[in-house]
Formats: C-alpha cells, structure tokens, sequence
C-alpha cells in the first residue's frame, strides 16, 4: 500500500500561527463591523447554495439540489430591503426560476470571469464593493472575494478560499451557509424578522 | 484568514443551565404526560418530513426526497386512529399524492402563516390544540409549536425552535424524526403494531 | 426547552449483558456455519438496497436509488449459482427492471405480509428456510428473519431488528450493506470472483 | 442479538505493518516522482466520479450526481494539456455527454474488462503505460490500477484495491477524489491555474 492521506491538505501545509485571545477579539470586533456595512448579499450557486453535486439527466441536464432555509432567508434578506445577486460558472433554466421566484433580480450565469460580472452588478444597482458580502468556494470566485468588504464561504471551501475569507461559515455549501451568513448579518443590523 | 466557526450557534450563545437529576426526572415525567395526551399529529414537510433538500429541475419544479419510515409510521397511526394533517409552506403536486395515498386527509399547502391553518385543522376535526403534537423545524413553526401540547423538532432545527420544544428528537429532518416522534407516542398510548 | 434525546432508544432501554470472550468465540462460530449454510439471498428494497430514502415526482411517483456495489455483488452471487430474490412492500417499475436486468427472476413487490411471499420463493426456488439469507431492516421484515437460517440487516435497521439479527452489517442500508453480506458468504464458500 | 461488526472488514484481517519514518519519506518521494511522470488521467465513473448511487427513474434509467469540482478539474487539465480518459462498466447517454462536453474524447463505456479498453486508450493516445495515472474503486478496476504508473483511489475504496494504490485520496468517491489527486498532479507539474 501507498500513501493514504488524512485529511484534505497541500502536500507541505504551512502551520498557521495561532491567534492570541486578544487578537481573536479583534479579528471578531472587525469581522462585525465588516457585517454592519453589508447593503447586499452576492452568492456563488455551486458549493455555496449546493453541496456541488450535479445529477445527470439521460438528456444530459444537470440538475442542482438546493436549501430550503437558504430559500427562506433569501426571502426575508430582500423583503427588509438588500439586493441579492448570483453569480454562477453554471447554465441551468431551473436554478434561474427558482432564484429568480425567490425575488432575486441579478441573475449572471455561464460567467467564466465573476469579477467583471459583479462590477456589471454594482454598476446597475447603484452599490459599491465596500458594501457587498459575497459567498463563494472554489478558485473563480477568488478574483470577487479579495475585493468585498465581506468575504464568506462555507465550511467545505477550497483551502485557497478559506484562507482569504473574512468569514467560514460552519456550515457546508447547500447545508445551509447561505442561512447562516444571511442570518449573522440580518440579526446584526437588526433586520431579523420576528415570528 | 478571518473567523472560523466551529458550529453553528448565536453570536452570543446564552450559557444554558444543566438541569438537576430531580428536575431531569420530573421533565421526563412531564414529557411522557404530555404524549399520552396526544390524538392527533400535524406535521411540517420541509426540514421534518424531509432534509431540506429539493431537486430543482429544468422545467422549475422543486422534488422533495421523504423517508419511507416516516410514512410506515403515518399509516400505522392513522390506522391506530390517530388524526394526522399536514401544512406546509410549499407547493407540490407530488407531495399532496404521497402524503393523501398515506392517508392524509387534512392538508394545506402555500401556507404562510401555520397558526390559522392549524386553528382550520382544529375546527374541522373537532380537536383541541391540547390534543395536538406538531412537529417543525424552522421559525414560521414557532406561533404554532409554542401552543400545542406537545412541541416537537428534529435535532437538526433552528436553534429557536430547539429551545421551545418540549421534545427533540436525535433525528434529522428527512432522517426518520417523524417515525421516531409517532412511534413514542404509539407505544406509550399502547398502540403499536405487533409484528 | 425540554428534554433531548442523544441518540435514538426506547424510553427504557434494556442493559444487554456484554459477552464474554469465550461467548464471542462460540457467536462467530455459529455465525460462520450459518454463512456456510446459505445457497439464496432474499432481500428488501426499502431501508436495504436504498438508504429508506424516495424522491417525489411531481407526477407522483417515488424514486429510489440504487448502490452500484450492491448491484454488482448481485450479479456475481447468480453468475456462482446463488438464487436471488426480492421481497418488497413498495412498487415500482424502474426499480423491477433494475433488479431483473441484473438477473433477479423472482421479484415480489407490493407485499404487506413478507412470509407467505418468502414462502412462494420457497416452492418455486425448491429450497429450504435453511438454506435462505434474507436482509430487512424494519419491523414487516420481522416474520421472516426470525425463521431463515442467516438472519441479517444493515447498521441502521430499527433496534428491534437489530435485536434478533445473526448479522448486523456495518453498513447502512444503501451503502453497501448488500455487498457486505453476499461478499462475506461468497467468500466463505469459496465463490468470489478473481480478478 | 448476533454478530455486529465495528466497521467493514475482512472477517480475518492481517495487521499491517508500520512504516519506520525513513520509510514513509521514501513512499512519499516515491509518490511525487510517480506524480511528476503522469501525462494522463483515466478515470472509472460509479463509485469515483460519483458516490455509487444511481437514482433508479420509473423507466429504468439509471440516474448518476457528479460533482462540479470534479468537473472543473478535469477542464484545467485537458486546457494545459493532459489526456483525460474514462472507462466504465455502465451506459448512460447523460453521463456520455457531460463527460465529453468537458472535453473527453476517449470515452468507454459498457466495458466488462477494463485493461483491454486501456490499452485501446493507450495506441489511439500515443502513450505509454508509465505515463498514466487511473483513479479506480472497485474489483474490475484491479488489473488496470496493477499496472499503470501512479494508482489512486478515493478513500471508500474496497480493501483490495486500498491495498494497491500508490495514492489514497482522503475524500470518497463523488465527494471531489478527482479533484484531489488532478489537483495535486498538475501542481506538482506547475500546471495549476492561476487566480
């Protein structure tokens, strides 16, 4: 037998420092602030609103699985007023109703290259990137997460991702990170709705 | 890299009491006094009935995957006498078939807002919400779940859910929480099927 | 909140006495010869051949999922002279074909009562109780596991099953809990395939 | 109740041996320089590309979920220059086209005996044995992961073939093991995208 890895890593990972308790108040001091600022919430679909599964028609659709809980809070982002965007590498008509029913306006898809799609975003709504919270997981979607003001992925993001995110939900892509960035932000601003 | 978390909780997590071994003992007592006094079920479909998850395909349509254990036990209670309804926020054709072919004779859909719709099931079946154990998962189950007699979730519920609920199941939603919930019952008003 | 269950057990579970080595020695014997035993694998579908899971059409129909491994053992255990069979309470015609391109030749579907179907299996197999593996993971499985020679579920079987297994695969139902069982008696009996 | 086994093994398992420090060091430069010699990817479909679930639809059609990073992959490396093979022992016309719209062009499916389809791959590619890496899971996979250059399989892999690889990815089948050992080929080789 060869070589069995453990878990998921570069072949020579680097050792991150550990933060002392006062810089981890401070990463949380900024983090919060960073999610005050939040006017818009731009997401990825594959791996972020999906656990990056496809299944392949015999016609050769490819159709996604989604959450319902991030379906609800897509809903109850844009009736307390935030834009909602996707960006997607993807082409699907299903995905595009079901967003789109959701309220969801900005639909891009098929974008090779997300960075000018999102300036297209910010252009036609009237909003700048230091107001943008945007959720993505794979190395495309590192050109957009390097310049919003808040980056987020979800737990099961590629190390690259992970390591520039102002935030790494605990929760998996299509498990419900796009509840939980939403949520965070929604609470924070005071925009939750009460049931 | 910015802030991990390490699971999913409110940014400022309230430190729950630990109950005594007399007041553990006690709130079983209560929970089984509770279930005794159940003659009807009413369920919520997404995140109970299932795990959240809907298939998306290219016409827009949005399939559910439901647990035949869960509906082993729904005709086993309906054939025990046992009233069971269903209200959810959701619109499937598909749904409404497998749960009517179940048995279910109370079922709304596309429905907002849980509580008069459960005052509806009430009316028509001639129940009292004393009689009733509801089971859901996420916020629009709260008006409901806070007024039956026996509140019940999944494990895998919103954590407002989780703190109101008299009982929540180890199971996930989609996992079999609703066999496990019915079955106690059953077996405690003696009425389980032998086999 | 109220009380939360850690793991799924009756209300009052039963201390089991834990075996001594000796006993363990004399259980693996016995379980060995009962392996040697067997000459046809009956089987469920639902909980077994798939996780218990079905995807709603929107027409209605119920679709599950198959386990390529255990489709594959399926084939090998006919190819060396092994009788298969199928005894399930659903019905479904994609799931028919799946199991009868495979070779399957006695399929009953839409069973209530699993003895008297396994019975037929008997009379037009011309084999004995004695000589049957059957794998169920529910209590409808009850009447026939309590009278075949090798009795055997998948990890996730409900504990009453469980209780009376000879077998208890570490594989859930769907994940391979079919292949682990055909595989163990086919290599015992000296039938596994080369490659 | 009778046997219930820890976790999927051979009845009677041979304990492996360690490796001393200095071994493992030699395994693993022996890994990179096998990884530096790979010119093309072979890959089996269920059970690697996939997570060996078929979703069974009311005509018998077998339904495969594949994973979009998987995908990805695959479209880096054919863009910087690699070969990339599948070989199957299933038919579907959905998978066919997904693969070869990633940009597949020596696609083999229905194929019982898996070295002979290789080396068919091989002539019409211009390649070498020695250049190749195959990702398999199974028994059919055994006589070709015997002889190409760099053997790999994801982490759920049956023992036999577990036992034989060069390279053990940590992620299962379906869950990104292409992506993975792509990922660290075309690295290791300066071939990985920038972004």
């Amino acid at each position: 037998m060869g070589v069995r890895m453990e878990n998921q890593q570069p072949i020579i990972a680097p050792e991150p420092r550990q933060l002392t308790p006062e810089e981890s108040t401070v990463e949380l001091v900024n983090l919060f602030d960073k999610m005050k600022a939040v006017k818009a919430f731009v997401l990825d679909i594959d791996g972020v609103l999906t656990d990056n599964m496809m299944l392949v028609t015999e016609a050769g659709e490819l159709l996604r699985s989604v959450n319902v809980r991030d379906g609800q809070v897509i809903k109850w982002a844009i009736k307390a007023g935030y834009q909602v965007g996707i960006i997607t590498g993807g082409r699907s008509e299903g995905a595009k109703k079901r967003f789109t029913d959701l309220g969801v306006v900005e639909y891009y898809s098929g974008i090779q290259e997300k960075w000018p799609a999102l300036q297209s975003f910010l252009q036609r709504s009237d909003l700048l990137v230091s107001e943008i919270c945007y959720i993505g997981d794979d190395l495309p979607d590192l050109p957009v997460l390097r310049k919003v003001a808040l980056a987020c992925c979800p737990s099961d993001a590629v190390p690259e991702v992970v390591e520039i995110c102002d935030y790494v939900s605990p929760l998996r892509g299509g498990a419900g990170c796009v509840r939980d960035v939403l949520e965070k932000v929604l609470k924070l601003q005071g925009n939750w709705p009460e049931y």
